[in-house]
Protein backbone atom coordinates (compact mmCIF):
# COMPACT_ATOMS: atom_id res chain seq x y z
CA UNK A 1 0.00 0.00 0.00
CA UNK A 2 1.55 3.53 -0.56
CA UNK A 3 1.30 5.89 2.18
CA UNK A 4 0.50 9.32 1.65
CA UNK A 5 3.04 11.25 3.68
CA UNK A 6 1.04 14.76 5.06
CA UNK A 7 2.52 18.08 3.73
CA UNK A 8 1.13 20.15 7.21
CA UNK A 9 -1.38 18.78 9.60
CA UNK A 10 -3.03 21.74 11.06
CA UNK A 11 -4.41 21.17 14.67
CA UNK A 12 -7.10 23.05 16.22
CA UNK A 13 -7.13 21.72 19.50
CA UNK A 14 -3.57 20.88 21.57
CA UNK A 15 -4.57 19.43 24.14
CA UNK A 16 -4.79 15.29 24.93
CA UNK A 17 -6.43 14.25 22.30
CA UNK A 18 -5.07 16.54 19.55
CA UNK A 19 -1.85 16.62 21.00
CA UNK A 20 -1.30 12.76 20.93
CA UNK A 21 -2.46 12.77 17.36
CA UNK A 22 0.19 14.99 16.20
CA UNK A 23 2.87 13.11 18.22
CA UNK A 24 1.40 9.93 16.77
CA UNK A 25 1.53 11.20 12.74
CA UNK A 26 5.24 12.39 13.86
CA UNK A 27 6.15 8.89 15.43
CA UNK A 28 4.77 7.40 12.00
CA UNK A 29 6.55 9.59 9.44
CA UNK A 30 3.06 10.56 8.22
CA UNK A 31 3.44 14.30 7.94
CA UNK A 32 6.30 16.84 7.56
CA UNK A 33 4.95 19.78 9.66
CA UNK A 34 2.66 20.11 12.08
CA UNK A 35 1.22 23.47 12.96
CA UNK A 36 -1.12 24.20 15.60
CA UNK A 37 -4.16 26.77 17.10
CA UNK A 38 -5.53 26.29 20.93
CA UNK A 39 -7.96 28.76 22.32
CA UNK A 40 -5.36 28.92 25.18
CA UNK A 41 -2.59 30.84 25.05
CA UNK A 42 -1.26 28.70 27.44
CA UNK A 43 -1.98 25.35 25.82
CA UNK A 44 -0.16 26.48 22.67
CA UNK A 45 3.08 27.68 23.80
CA UNK A 46 3.11 24.61 25.93
CA UNK A 47 2.70 22.51 22.72
CA UNK A 48 5.19 23.92 20.90
CA UNK A 49 7.68 23.77 23.98
CA UNK A 50 6.88 20.34 23.96
CA UNK A 51 7.67 19.50 20.18
CA UNK A 52 3.95 18.57 19.92
CA UNK A 53 3.29 21.02 17.39
CA UNK A 54 5.92 22.97 15.31
CA UNK A 55 4.47 26.27 14.77
CA UNK A 56 2.23 28.32 16.47
CA UNK A 57 -1.15 29.57 14.51
CA UNK A 58 -2.70 32.81 15.61
CA UNK A 59 -5.79 31.33 15.03
CA UNK A 60 -8.07 28.20 13.53
CA UNK A 61 -8.33 29.74 10.15
CA UNK A 62 -4.62 30.35 10.07
CA UNK A 63 -3.77 26.01 11.10
CA UNK A 64 -6.15 25.33 8.13
CA UNK A 65 -4.63 27.99 5.72
CA UNK A 66 -1.94 25.82 3.37
CA UNK A 67 -2.80 22.85 5.73
CA UNK A 68 -3.20 19.38 3.64
CA UNK A 69 -4.96 17.72 6.44
CA UNK A 70 -6.52 19.28 9.50
CA UNK A 71 -7.71 17.75 12.82
CA UNK A 72 -10.58 19.57 14.56
CA UNK A 73 -9.78 18.02 18.52
CA UNK A 74 -12.01 20.68 20.48
CA UNK A 75 -14.98 20.20 22.69
CA UNK A 76 -18.01 19.17 20.68
CA UNK A 77 -19.60 22.68 21.75
CA UNK A 78 -16.65 24.38 20.12
CA UNK A 79 -17.13 22.63 16.56
CA UNK A 80 -19.97 24.85 14.98
CA UNK A 81 -17.89 27.89 15.46
CA UNK A 82 -14.70 26.05 14.02
CA UNK A 83 -15.72 25.43 11.34
CA UNK A 84 -17.29 28.96 10.19
CA UNK A 85 -13.84 30.00 10.78
CA UNK A 86 -11.72 27.33 8.23
CA UNK A 87 -14.25 26.86 6.20
CA UNK A 88 -12.76 29.46 3.56
CA UNK A 89 -9.33 28.56 4.14
CA UNK A 90 -9.43 24.46 3.25
CA UNK A 91 -8.12 23.78 -0.14
CA UNK A 92 -10.02 21.86 -1.88
CA UNK A 93 -8.23 18.61 -1.84
CA UNK A 94 -7.28 18.93 2.39
CA UNK A 95 -8.65 16.23 4.74
CA UNK A 96 -10.80 17.88 7.28
CA UNK A 97 -11.52 15.03 10.51
CA UNK A 98 -12.56 15.60 13.93
CA UNK A 99 -12.33 13.11 16.62
CA UNK A 100 -15.78 14.70 18.80
CA UNK A 101 -17.67 11.53 20.96
CA UNK A 102 -21.13 12.57 18.90
CA UNK A 103 -21.71 13.00 15.48
CA UNK A 104 -24.74 13.85 13.95
CA UNK A 105 -24.52 17.28 15.61
CA UNK A 106 -20.96 17.70 14.04
CA UNK A 107 -22.56 16.58 10.49
CA UNK A 108 -25.03 19.22 11.06
CA UNK A 109 -22.48 21.76 11.66
CA UNK A 110 -20.21 20.87 8.77
CA UNK A 111 -23.53 21.02 6.58
CA UNK A 112 -24.39 24.51 7.82
CA UNK A 113 -21.13 25.90 7.55
CA UNK A 114 -18.34 23.94 5.56
CA UNK A 115 -20.52 24.99 1.84
CA UNK A 116 -18.30 24.15 -0.81
CA UNK A 117 -15.98 22.56 1.13
CA UNK A 118 -18.06 19.96 2.58
CA UNK A 119 -16.37 17.08 0.88
CA UNK A 120 -13.21 17.87 2.50
CA UNK A 121 -14.96 16.53 5.40
CA UNK A 122 -14.57 13.02 7.22
CA UNK A 123 -16.60 12.68 10.55
CA UNK A 124 -14.45 10.41 12.79
CA UNK A 125 -14.40 9.37 16.55
CA UNK A 126 -11.19 7.35 17.68
CA UNK A 127 -12.43 5.51 21.25
CA UNK A 128 -9.78 6.41 23.11
CA UNK A 129 -8.23 8.84 25.76
CA UNK A 130 -7.37 9.27 29.20
CA UNK A 131 -8.40 10.43 32.91
CA UNK A 132 -6.39 13.67 32.81
CA UNK A 133 -6.71 16.23 30.04
CA UNK A 134 -4.08 18.72 28.53
CA UNK A 135 -1.43 18.87 26.29
CA UNK A 136 1.04 17.54 29.37
CA UNK A 137 -0.75 14.24 29.31
CA UNK A 138 -0.37 14.11 24.90
CA UNK A 139 1.58 10.76 23.58
CA UNK A 140 2.01 9.16 20.67
CA UNK A 141 1.01 5.88 21.77
CA UNK A 142 -2.65 6.93 22.46
CA UNK A 143 -4.19 5.79 19.48
CA UNK A 144 -2.59 2.34 19.28
CA UNK A 145 -4.59 -0.49 18.82
CA UNK A 146 -7.64 1.65 19.32
CA UNK A 147 -10.94 1.45 17.59
CA UNK A 148 -11.75 4.20 15.37
CA UNK A 149 -14.75 4.73 14.30
CA UNK A 150 -15.83 6.75 10.84
CA UNK A 151 -19.03 7.77 9.94
CA UNK A 152 -19.08 8.91 6.39
CA UNK A 153 -21.69 10.69 4.78
CA UNK A 154 -22.74 11.36 1.25
CA UNK A 155 -20.90 14.14 0.65
CA UNK A 156 -17.44 13.16 1.44
CA UNK A 157 -14.71 13.23 -1.16
CA UNK A 158 -13.72 9.99 -2.23
CA UNK A 159 -10.39 11.03 -1.81
CA UNK A 160 -10.71 12.16 1.46
CA UNK A 161 -12.22 9.21 2.65
CA UNK A 162 -9.85 6.78 1.44
CA UNK A 163 -7.04 8.74 2.64
CA UNK A 164 -8.99 9.00 6.42
CA UNK A 165 -9.36 5.09 6.13
CA UNK A 166 -5.96 4.51 5.09
CA UNK A 167 -4.51 6.76 8.14
CA UNK A 168 -6.38 5.66 10.99
CA UNK A 169 -5.38 2.42 10.24
CA UNK A 170 -1.66 3.49 10.06
CA UNK A 171 -1.65 4.65 13.71
CA UNK A 172 -2.68 1.49 14.54
CA UNK A 173 -6.15 1.51 14.93
CA UNK A 174 -8.93 -1.18 13.95
CA UNK A 175 -11.61 0.99 11.40
CA UNK A 176 -15.03 0.89 11.95
CA UNK A 177 -17.67 2.75 9.67
CA UNK A 178 -21.49 3.76 10.40
CA UNK A 179 -24.28 6.26 10.50
CA UNK A 180 -24.01 9.24 12.48
CA UNK A 181 -27.29 8.43 13.61
CA UNK A 182 -26.51 4.62 14.60
CA UNK A 183 -23.20 6.10 16.10
CA UNK A 184 -24.63 8.03 19.11
CA UNK A 185 -27.33 6.25 19.84
CA UNK A 186 -25.06 3.44 20.18
CA UNK A 187 -22.61 5.71 22.52
CA UNK A 188 -25.65 7.22 24.04
CA UNK A 189 -26.27 3.97 25.49
CA UNK A 190 -22.46 2.28 26.16
CA UNK A 191 -21.07 5.55 26.92
CA UNK A 192 -22.77 8.74 27.50
CA UNK A 193 -25.93 7.13 29.45
CA UNK A 194 -23.13 5.83 32.19
CA UNK A 195 -21.89 8.84 32.69
CA UNK A 196 -25.32 10.62 33.26
CA UNK A 197 -25.69 7.51 35.57
CA UNK A 198 -22.63 7.78 37.51
CA UNK A 199 -23.04 11.71 38.18
CA UNK A 200 -26.48 11.22 39.17
CA UNK A 201 -24.55 8.63 41.56
CA UNK A 202 -22.14 10.83 42.80
CA UNK A 203 -24.56 13.60 43.34
CA UNK A 204 -27.42 11.87 45.22
CA UNK A 205 -24.48 10.16 47.74
CA UNK A 206 -22.65 13.91 48.13
CA UNK A 207 -25.61 14.78 49.50
CA UNK A 208 -26.19 12.87 52.49
CA UNK A 209 -25.02 13.99 55.78
CA UNK A 210 -22.74 10.71 56.29
CA UNK A 211 -20.81 11.03 52.95
CA UNK A 212 -17.65 11.26 54.36
CA UNK A 213 -17.64 8.41 56.81
CA UNK A 214 -19.27 6.49 54.29
CA UNK A 215 -16.66 7.10 51.56
CA UNK A 216 -13.96 5.90 53.68
CA UNK A 217 -15.41 2.09 53.68
CA UNK A 218 -16.05 2.35 50.17
CA UNK A 219 -14.59 -0.30 48.06
CA UNK A 220 -13.12 -1.11 44.25
CA UNK A 221 -17.07 -1.82 43.51
CA UNK A 222 -17.53 1.57 44.15
CA UNK A 223 -14.26 3.08 42.41
CA UNK A 224 -14.90 0.87 39.27
CA UNK A 225 -18.31 1.84 39.45
CA UNK A 226 -17.96 5.89 39.72
CA UNK A 227 -14.80 6.46 38.06
CA UNK A 228 -15.93 8.07 35.30
CA UNK A 229 -17.81 10.34 37.15
CA UNK A 230 -14.73 12.30 37.86
CA UNK A 231 -14.75 13.50 34.15
CA UNK A 232 -14.06 16.57 33.11
CA UNK A 233 -17.24 19.46 33.40
CA UNK A 234 -17.32 20.74 29.72
CA UNK A 235 -16.38 18.06 27.98
CA UNK A 236 -19.28 15.81 29.34
CA UNK A 237 -21.96 18.83 29.01
CA UNK A 238 -20.95 19.74 25.36
CA UNK A 239 -21.11 15.70 24.97
CA UNK A 240 -24.50 15.19 26.80
CA UNK A 241 -26.24 17.92 25.74
CA UNK A 242 -25.54 17.25 21.99
CA UNK A 243 -26.49 13.74 22.48
CA UNK A 244 -29.40 14.52 24.59
CA UNK A 245 -32.77 13.17 22.91
CA UNK A 246 -31.12 9.68 21.93
CA UNK A 247 -29.35 9.88 26.34
CA UNK A 248 -32.65 11.02 27.23
CA UNK A 249 -34.54 7.85 25.39
CA UNK A 250 -31.80 5.53 26.84
CA UNK A 251 -32.52 7.22 30.19
CA UNK A 252 -36.02 6.42 30.57
CA UNK A 253 -34.97 2.96 29.58
CA UNK A 254 -33.17 2.72 32.71
CA UNK A 255 -35.64 3.95 34.86
CA UNK A 256 -37.99 1.35 33.82
CA UNK A 257 -35.60 -1.29 34.58
CA UNK A 258 -34.99 0.24 37.88
CA UNK A 259 -38.32 0.36 38.60
CA UNK A 260 -38.64 -3.38 38.27
CA UNK A 261 -35.78 -3.84 40.59
CA UNK A 262 -37.56 -1.77 43.10
CA UNK A 263 -40.60 -3.12 42.77
CA UNK A 264 -39.64 -6.73 43.42
CA UNK A 265 -37.59 -5.00 46.74
CA UNK A 266 -40.91 -3.44 47.71
CA UNK A 267 -43.26 -6.46 47.38
CA UNK A 268 -40.14 -8.70 48.95
CA UNK A 269 -40.44 -10.87 45.50
CA UNK A 270 -37.23 -12.64 45.70
CA UNK A 271 -37.73 -15.25 42.75
CA UNK A 272 -37.86 -12.14 40.48
CA UNK A 273 -35.33 -9.72 42.50
CA UNK A 274 -33.37 -12.87 41.45
CA UNK A 275 -34.55 -13.34 37.74
CA UNK A 276 -33.73 -9.87 37.32
CA UNK A 277 -30.24 -9.59 38.64
CA UNK A 278 -29.75 -12.96 36.44
CA UNK A 279 -30.35 -11.15 33.38
CA UNK A 280 -28.26 -8.24 34.16
CA UNK A 281 -25.47 -10.92 35.12
CA UNK A 282 -25.27 -13.02 32.86
CA UNK A 283 -25.58 -10.04 30.02
CA UNK A 284 -22.52 -8.11 31.37
CA UNK A 285 -21.26 -12.15 32.16
CA UNK A 286 -20.93 -12.69 27.98
CA UNK A 287 -20.00 -9.78 27.54
CA UNK A 288 -15.69 -9.20 26.94
CA UNK A 289 -14.19 -5.87 25.41
CA UNK A 290 -13.65 -5.34 22.08
CA UNK A 291 -10.13 -4.99 22.17
CA UNK A 292 -10.73 -1.08 23.42
CA UNK A 293 -7.48 -0.45 25.54
CA UNK A 294 -8.48 3.04 26.58
CA UNK A 295 -11.25 5.10 27.37
CA UNK A 296 -14.04 6.16 25.81
CA UNK B 1 0.69 -10.03 72.53
CA UNK B 2 -0.44 -13.45 73.66
CA UNK B 3 -2.61 -14.78 70.40
CA UNK B 4 -5.50 -17.35 71.14
CA UNK B 5 -4.88 -20.29 68.78
CA UNK B 6 -8.08 -21.75 68.76
CA UNK B 7 -8.78 -25.47 68.73
CA UNK B 8 -11.33 -26.61 66.20
CA UNK B 9 -13.22 -23.98 63.39
CA UNK B 10 -16.76 -24.97 62.86
CA UNK B 11 -16.81 -23.77 58.91
CA UNK B 12 -20.29 -23.39 57.59
CA UNK B 13 -20.36 -22.65 54.40
CA UNK B 14 -16.78 -23.76 52.48
CA UNK B 15 -17.26 -21.41 49.30
CA UNK B 16 -15.19 -18.71 48.65
CA UNK B 17 -15.10 -16.36 52.22
CA UNK B 18 -15.59 -19.33 54.12
CA UNK B 19 -12.76 -21.50 52.68
CA UNK B 20 -10.27 -18.37 51.88
CA UNK B 21 -10.83 -17.85 55.79
CA UNK B 22 -9.79 -21.06 57.32
CA UNK B 23 -7.04 -21.38 54.57
CA UNK B 24 -5.51 -18.21 55.86
CA UNK B 25 -6.61 -19.30 59.63
CA UNK B 26 -4.59 -22.00 58.84
CA UNK B 27 -1.81 -20.00 57.02
CA UNK B 28 -1.48 -17.81 60.42
CA UNK B 29 -0.89 -21.06 62.40
CA UNK B 30 -4.05 -19.61 64.58
CA UNK B 31 -5.81 -23.28 64.33
CA UNK B 32 -5.53 -26.47 65.11
CA UNK B 33 -7.92 -28.25 63.18
CA UNK B 34 -10.70 -26.86 60.60
CA UNK B 35 -13.99 -29.06 60.34
CA UNK B 36 -16.25 -27.92 57.31
CA UNK B 37 -20.47 -28.17 56.17
CA UNK B 38 -21.82 -26.86 53.22
CA UNK B 39 -25.15 -27.41 52.03
CA UNK B 40 -23.54 -28.45 48.73
CA UNK B 41 -22.02 -32.12 48.75
CA UNK B 42 -19.70 -31.61 46.07
CA UNK B 43 -18.32 -28.52 47.48
CA UNK B 44 -17.78 -30.00 51.14
CA UNK B 45 -15.92 -32.58 49.36
CA UNK B 46 -14.14 -30.57 47.65
CA UNK B 47 -12.91 -28.40 49.71
CA UNK B 48 -11.59 -31.53 52.01
CA UNK B 49 -9.70 -32.39 48.90
CA UNK B 50 -8.29 -29.07 48.41
CA UNK B 51 -6.64 -29.52 52.02
CA UNK B 52 -9.32 -26.37 52.95
CA UNK B 53 -10.97 -28.18 55.69
CA UNK B 54 -9.63 -31.18 57.38
CA UNK B 55 -12.94 -33.09 58.13
CA UNK B 56 -16.47 -32.86 56.55
CA UNK B 57 -19.50 -32.60 58.82
CA UNK B 58 -22.86 -33.98 58.09
CA UNK B 59 -24.69 -30.75 59.57
CA UNK B 60 -24.25 -27.10 60.27
CA UNK B 61 -25.06 -28.68 64.04
CA UNK B 62 -22.20 -31.05 63.69
CA UNK B 63 -19.64 -28.61 62.48
CA UNK B 64 -20.56 -25.82 65.59
CA UNK B 65 -19.98 -28.97 67.46
CA UNK B 66 -17.37 -28.95 70.05
CA UNK B 67 -15.76 -25.59 68.11
CA UNK B 68 -14.41 -23.14 69.79
CA UNK B 69 -14.76 -21.18 66.92
CA UNK B 70 -17.45 -21.27 64.47
CA UNK B 71 -17.55 -18.86 61.23
CA UNK B 72 -21.04 -18.12 59.30
CA UNK B 73 -19.88 -18.02 55.58
CA UNK B 74 -23.25 -18.74 54.07
CA UNK B 75 -25.87 -16.42 52.09
CA UNK B 76 -27.37 -13.52 54.19
CA UNK B 77 -30.54 -15.61 53.58
CA UNK B 78 -29.68 -18.63 54.79
CA UNK B 79 -28.33 -17.34 58.27
CA UNK B 80 -32.00 -17.11 60.36
CA UNK B 81 -31.86 -21.09 59.54
CA UNK B 82 -28.19 -21.83 60.23
CA UNK B 83 -28.25 -20.06 63.60
CA UNK B 84 -31.49 -21.90 64.64
CA UNK B 85 -30.08 -25.33 63.76
CA UNK B 86 -26.45 -24.83 65.89
CA UNK B 87 -28.19 -22.39 68.87
CA UNK B 88 -28.15 -26.06 71.10
CA UNK B 89 -24.78 -26.93 69.86
CA UNK B 90 -22.63 -24.16 70.71
CA UNK B 91 -20.23 -24.03 74.10
CA UNK B 92 -20.34 -21.14 76.06
CA UNK B 93 -16.62 -19.99 75.33
CA UNK B 94 -16.86 -20.29 71.64
CA UNK B 95 -16.87 -17.38 69.45
CA UNK B 96 -19.18 -17.16 66.40
CA UNK B 97 -18.79 -15.01 63.60
CA UNK B 98 -20.23 -14.18 59.91
CA UNK B 99 -19.51 -12.58 56.81
CA UNK B 100 -22.31 -11.21 55.40
CA UNK B 101 -22.88 -7.89 53.68
CA UNK B 102 -25.64 -6.56 55.92
CA UNK B 103 -25.52 -6.71 59.47
CA UNK B 104 -28.91 -5.93 60.99
CA UNK B 105 -31.04 -8.90 59.44
CA UNK B 106 -28.20 -10.92 60.93
CA UNK B 107 -28.07 -9.67 63.99
CA UNK B 108 -31.85 -9.83 64.02
CA UNK B 109 -31.51 -13.32 63.36
CA UNK B 110 -29.36 -13.98 66.06
CA UNK B 111 -31.38 -12.51 68.76
CA UNK B 112 -34.32 -14.19 68.21
CA UNK B 113 -32.42 -17.72 67.28
CA UNK B 114 -29.27 -17.51 69.80
CA UNK B 115 -31.13 -17.77 73.34
CA UNK B 116 -28.63 -17.73 75.64
CA UNK B 117 -25.65 -18.34 73.34
CA UNK B 118 -26.42 -15.00 71.95
CA UNK B 119 -23.10 -13.58 73.59
CA UNK B 120 -21.19 -16.10 71.21
CA UNK B 121 -22.07 -14.16 68.82
CA UNK B 122 -19.71 -11.28 67.12
CA UNK B 123 -20.91 -9.49 63.56
CA UNK B 124 -18.45 -9.23 60.95
CA UNK B 125 -17.86 -7.94 57.41
CA UNK B 126 -14.65 -8.36 56.01
CA UNK B 127 -14.27 -6.11 52.69
CA UNK B 128 -13.16 -8.45 50.28
CA UNK B 129 -14.04 -10.68 47.73
CA UNK B 130 -13.32 -12.01 44.18
CA UNK B 131 -15.09 -11.66 41.02
CA UNK B 132 -15.70 -15.64 40.55
CA UNK B 133 -16.84 -17.93 43.70
CA UNK B 134 -16.64 -21.03 45.12
CA UNK B 135 -13.87 -23.09 47.10
CA UNK B 136 -11.68 -23.58 44.18
CA UNK B 137 -11.27 -19.82 44.07
CA UNK B 138 -10.42 -19.70 47.95
CA UNK B 139 -6.92 -18.63 49.00
CA UNK B 140 -4.90 -17.57 52.10
CA UNK B 141 -4.46 -14.56 51.25
CA UNK B 142 -8.09 -13.32 50.45
CA UNK B 143 -7.76 -11.40 54.03
CA UNK B 144 -4.39 -9.62 53.24
CA UNK B 145 -4.86 -5.95 54.34
CA UNK B 146 -8.41 -5.93 53.93
CA UNK B 147 -10.92 -3.52 55.70
CA UNK B 148 -12.51 -5.71 58.53
CA UNK B 149 -15.59 -4.23 59.98
CA UNK B 150 -17.24 -5.51 63.34
CA UNK B 151 -20.49 -4.15 64.29
CA UNK B 152 -20.81 -4.70 68.24
CA UNK B 153 -24.22 -5.64 70.03
CA UNK B 154 -24.68 -5.10 73.85
CA UNK B 155 -24.92 -8.84 74.28
CA UNK B 156 -21.14 -9.70 72.94
CA UNK B 157 -19.34 -11.58 75.42
CA UNK B 158 -16.28 -9.41 76.43
CA UNK B 159 -14.09 -12.57 75.75
CA UNK B 160 -15.58 -13.13 72.60
CA UNK B 161 -15.44 -9.66 71.81
CA UNK B 162 -11.26 -9.32 72.38
CA UNK B 163 -11.05 -12.31 70.34
CA UNK B 164 -12.89 -11.37 67.46
CA UNK B 165 -10.79 -8.07 67.32
CA UNK B 166 -6.98 -9.95 67.56
CA UNK B 167 -8.38 -12.59 65.15
CA UNK B 168 -9.18 -10.18 62.43
CA UNK B 169 -6.42 -8.47 63.25
CA UNK B 170 -3.55 -11.73 63.12
CA UNK B 171 -5.28 -11.94 59.98
CA UNK B 172 -3.73 -8.85 58.35
CA UNK B 173 -7.01 -7.11 58.43
CA UNK B 174 -7.68 -2.98 59.38
CA UNK B 175 -10.17 -3.16 61.40
CA UNK B 176 -13.48 -1.20 62.21
CA UNK B 177 -16.23 -1.17 64.45
CA UNK B 178 -19.70 0.54 64.04
CA UNK B 179 -23.06 -0.18 64.93
CA UNK B 180 -25.09 -2.50 62.57
CA UNK B 181 -27.45 0.30 61.37
CA UNK B 182 -25.08 2.80 60.64
CA UNK B 183 -23.20 0.13 58.79
CA UNK B 184 -25.83 -0.83 56.42
CA UNK B 185 -26.57 2.40 55.63
CA UNK B 186 -23.18 2.76 54.72
CA UNK B 187 -23.26 -0.24 52.36
CA UNK B 188 -26.76 0.60 51.29
CA UNK B 189 -25.45 3.81 49.46
CA UNK B 190 -21.16 3.02 48.71
CA UNK B 191 -22.12 -0.92 47.60
CA UNK B 192 -25.54 -2.33 47.37
CA UNK B 193 -26.94 1.12 45.63
CA UNK B 194 -24.05 0.39 42.89
CA UNK B 195 -25.00 -3.18 42.19
CA UNK B 196 -28.56 -2.07 41.95
CA UNK B 197 -27.91 0.54 39.23
CA UNK B 198 -25.74 -1.13 37.50
CA UNK B 199 -28.26 -3.91 37.24
CA UNK B 200 -30.45 -2.01 36.42
CA UNK B 201 -28.10 -0.02 33.28
CA UNK B 202 -27.43 -3.76 31.86
CA UNK B 203 -30.90 -4.87 32.05
CA UNK B 204 -31.95 -1.20 30.12
CA UNK B 205 -28.95 -2.02 27.62
CA UNK B 206 -30.49 -5.81 27.07
CA UNK B 207 -33.87 -4.59 26.29
CA UNK B 208 -32.53 -2.63 22.81
CA UNK B 209 -32.95 -4.07 19.66
CA UNK B 210 -29.08 -3.58 18.49
CA UNK B 211 -27.81 -3.63 21.72
CA UNK B 212 -25.09 -7.03 20.61
CA UNK B 213 -23.78 -4.72 17.53
CA UNK B 214 -23.63 -1.82 20.39
CA UNK B 215 -21.51 -3.60 22.94
CA UNK B 216 -18.77 -4.65 20.95
CA UNK B 217 -18.29 -0.86 20.77
CA UNK B 218 -18.16 -0.22 24.35
CA UNK B 219 -14.81 0.73 25.66
CA UNK B 220 -13.26 0.57 29.25
CA UNK B 221 -16.35 2.97 30.39
CA UNK B 222 -18.68 0.92 30.21
CA UNK B 223 -16.44 -1.91 31.43
CA UNK B 224 -15.98 -0.65 35.00
CA UNK B 225 -18.88 1.02 34.94
CA UNK B 226 -20.93 -2.49 34.63
CA UNK B 227 -18.50 -4.78 36.28
CA UNK B 228 -20.23 -5.44 39.49
CA UNK B 229 -23.33 -5.96 37.19
CA UNK B 230 -22.05 -9.84 36.40
CA UNK B 231 -22.32 -10.67 40.40
CA UNK B 232 -23.75 -13.35 41.85
CA UNK B 233 -27.85 -13.46 41.55
CA UNK B 234 -28.79 -15.66 44.77
CA UNK B 235 -26.17 -13.49 46.70
CA UNK B 236 -27.14 -9.98 45.67
CA UNK B 237 -30.81 -11.13 45.67
CA UNK B 238 -30.09 -11.93 49.62
CA UNK B 239 -28.00 -8.57 50.19
CA UNK B 240 -30.53 -6.74 48.07
CA UNK B 241 -33.80 -8.30 50.27
CA UNK B 242 -31.89 -7.88 53.85
CA UNK B 243 -31.06 -4.23 53.20
CA UNK B 244 -34.44 -3.31 51.04
CA UNK B 245 -35.07 0.08 53.08
CA UNK B 246 -31.72 1.16 53.37
CA UNK B 247 -31.30 0.62 49.56
CA UNK B 248 -34.76 1.89 48.64
CA UNK B 249 -34.05 4.86 50.50
CA UNK B 250 -30.99 5.89 48.69
CA UNK B 251 -32.25 4.77 45.57
CA UNK B 252 -34.75 7.59 45.62
CA UNK B 253 -32.06 9.96 46.40
CA UNK B 254 -30.32 8.79 43.58
CA UNK B 255 -33.45 9.53 41.31
CA UNK B 256 -33.92 13.08 42.23
CA UNK B 257 -30.15 13.62 41.03
CA UNK B 258 -31.07 11.98 38.19
CA UNK B 259 -33.84 13.78 37.34
CA UNK B 260 -32.13 17.03 38.11
CA UNK B 261 -29.56 15.93 35.40
CA UNK B 262 -32.14 15.08 32.80
CA UNK B 263 -33.54 18.03 33.29
CA UNK B 264 -31.01 20.72 32.51
CA UNK B 265 -30.72 18.44 29.45
CA UNK B 266 -34.56 18.91 28.60
CA UNK B 267 -33.68 22.17 29.32
CA UNK B 268 -31.14 22.77 27.23
CA UNK B 269 -29.42 24.47 30.35
CA UNK B 270 -26.13 24.22 30.04
CA UNK B 271 -24.66 25.94 32.95
CA UNK B 272 -27.19 23.90 35.20
CA UNK B 273 -25.41 20.63 33.29
CA UNK B 274 -21.93 21.68 33.98
CA UNK B 275 -22.52 23.03 37.44
CA UNK B 276 -23.97 19.41 38.37
CA UNK B 277 -21.19 16.88 36.48
CA UNK B 278 -18.81 19.57 38.41
CA UNK B 279 -20.50 18.94 41.68
CA UNK B 280 -19.99 15.16 41.19
CA UNK B 281 -15.94 15.32 39.28
CA UNK B 282 -15.13 17.13 42.15
CA UNK B 283 -16.60 14.56 44.82
CA UNK B 284 -15.41 11.92 42.82
CA UNK B 285 -12.09 12.92 42.16
CA UNK B 286 -11.59 14.19 45.89
CA UNK B 287 -11.91 10.38 46.92
CA UNK B 288 -9.20 7.58 47.20
CA UNK B 289 -9.61 4.17 47.95
CA UNK B 290 -9.18 3.71 51.71
CA UNK B 291 -6.43 1.14 51.03
CA UNK B 292 -9.26 -1.60 50.04
CA UNK B 293 -7.50 -4.10 47.77
CA UNK B 294 -9.87 -6.05 47.26
CA UNK B 295 -13.63 -6.36 46.26
CA UNK B 296 -16.46 -5.15 48.04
Amino acid sequence: MTVRKFRQLGLIGCGLMGGSFALALKKADLVDRVIGYSASHRTRTRALELGVIDAIADSAAAAASGSDLVLLAVPVGATPGTLQAIAGHLSLATLLMDVGSTKSDVVAAARANLNERLPCFVPAHPITGKEVAGVEHAEASLYDNCLSIITPIESCGADQLVAARELWQRLGCRLHEMSPESHDDAFALVSHLPHLLAFAYVNGLAGQPANRDYLSLAGPGFRDFSRIAASDPAIWRDILLANRTEVLKHASHFRAALLQLEQSLQQDDGEALRLLIEHASQTRGAWSPGGLPQDV
